[in-house]
Order: structure tokens, then sequence, then C-alpha cells
């Protein structure tokens, strides 16, 4: 598997623009990025922290991932992506290793890179992303 | 504020041992630590993944935050912690920023640190930690 670091975390929001207040305004982050990830329905804005990123997520439609999990849970921690040397092969193994997966082939995600979900019915509630460059 | 990185991540489980297994057997990390923090009523394991740690945290009572969390919404990504150089600091410039204190100065945490949160009404949802050495 060769977990590396945590790449994102992955965070639910309802209004990326007063959240990316919060995060600059509060906390003192920079945004450098935003971008729109018309596949998932979502817009994202990305902050650096140490090695890892902040990812803000707002849907752009109520039946996109991020929409459905705002009505049902709320905003919130959404997910955490762990950073892996190739994405496609993680997933193979995690599912060796008895891991339902959401993605059983890698697929493009934000920042151009290769991703794939694993359930979190198989991971204790923690939707858990792994990525590769 | 001056956030330098992600300090950890909280997860509450419902089993440490289960979950431990998970992270270890699945992901490839590696427990350095197990924990009792009496004051929170939690058990906690450490795994150190890049700058940032992953903190498993199981509750040794129904009554306390980690118990009453599962209860309301089961298993999952509990908080963010931000490494400051001054959580006491650091919690004061978040209220004079006009967020909504958990803890109002701050106090030891697992691993020695000096913590406080934030309150999720205040930060979209997110269960915000501030800690310093």
């Amino acid at each position: 598997m060769n977990i590396s670091h945590i790449e994102h975390i992955g965070i639910a929001v309802e209004n990326l623009e007063e959240s990316i207040k919060y995060y600059e305004g509060v906390l003192g982050m920079k945004c450098y990025s935003i971008e729109e990830v018309a596949d998932q329905k979502v817009k994202t804005a990305f902050f650096q922290v140490g090695d890892t990123k902040i990812e803000l997520l707002e849907s752009t439609s109520p039946d996109g991932p991020i929409g459905k999990y705002i009505e049902r849970k709320g905003q919130g921690i959404h997910h955490i992506a762990f950073a892996v040397p190739d994405a496609s092969e993680a997933l193979k193994t995690a599912e060796e290793r008895g891991v339902r997966l959401v993605d059983k082939v890698s697929r493009p995600g934000a920042e151009g890179l290769n991703i794939g979900f694993l359930h979190p019915k198989s991971t204790q509630g923690v939707l858990t992303e792994l990525c590769s460059k």
C-alpha cells in the first residue's frame, strides 16, 4: 500500500465563498486554487497545510454526492485521502485485503490526481480515498 | 494563528483493537502508541502518516464525548487538529475573530499536548482542535 502522507482532507461545505473567508480570515490559511470537478458535481477550494491539503467541497447540484451528503449529515469532514505511489494498485491491494470498493478502478480527480474510494462500510465509517499523481 | 500543519485527525471508532487491525493490516500503517485519556473518557491509538497523525478514539464510557458522538452519528472522522505555536494564544485569536469556543482556555490532551477546541457551530460543522507542544 505504501501510504506516504495524507494528501488531503475533504470537507463538505454549503457555501464555498463563506468557508474560504473562515479558513483565510480566522485560521489564516491561503486558498491557492478553486476548481470545478464537473464529473463529481462539486466546486473545490484548496489550502496547503504542511504536507496535507484542505479541500473544501461545495455541491453544484443537490443530486451530487456532496449535495446528498450535506442533506443527510450536514456540513463537515467528508473524507480523508491518502497519497500512494499508484492508486490503481492500492485499490487492488485493498480489495484483496477484504475491503469493499466504491471505485473498482481509479479515475481522474481534482488537481490531476488519479483517485479511487474505499467504501465506508469497510473502513469503520471513514470514507477513504487513495490517490496518486 | 500561524498553523504549521495538521497535527492529527481524530477518528471515533467502536472497537480500538479491530480498527488498529484495519489501519495496520489493510492500510499498512504502524500503531506506535496506545494511551488512555481518563479526563476525556477515551482510549486512543496513534499512527504517524507524513507530518500528521491518525488518532483513533474509542470511548471508555457511553457518557463520554466519543460515546455520545458514536451514538448520534456512528463511527467516523470526529475532528481535525491544527498545530499552532501556542494553543492558548490561538484560542484567544479565534475568539477575537468571532469564533465560539468549546474551551475558553487550553488544557492537557493526549501526547502531552496543550489543546483546545473551537465549536463546530462556528466552523461550518468541523470540530476543530488547536494544539501546541
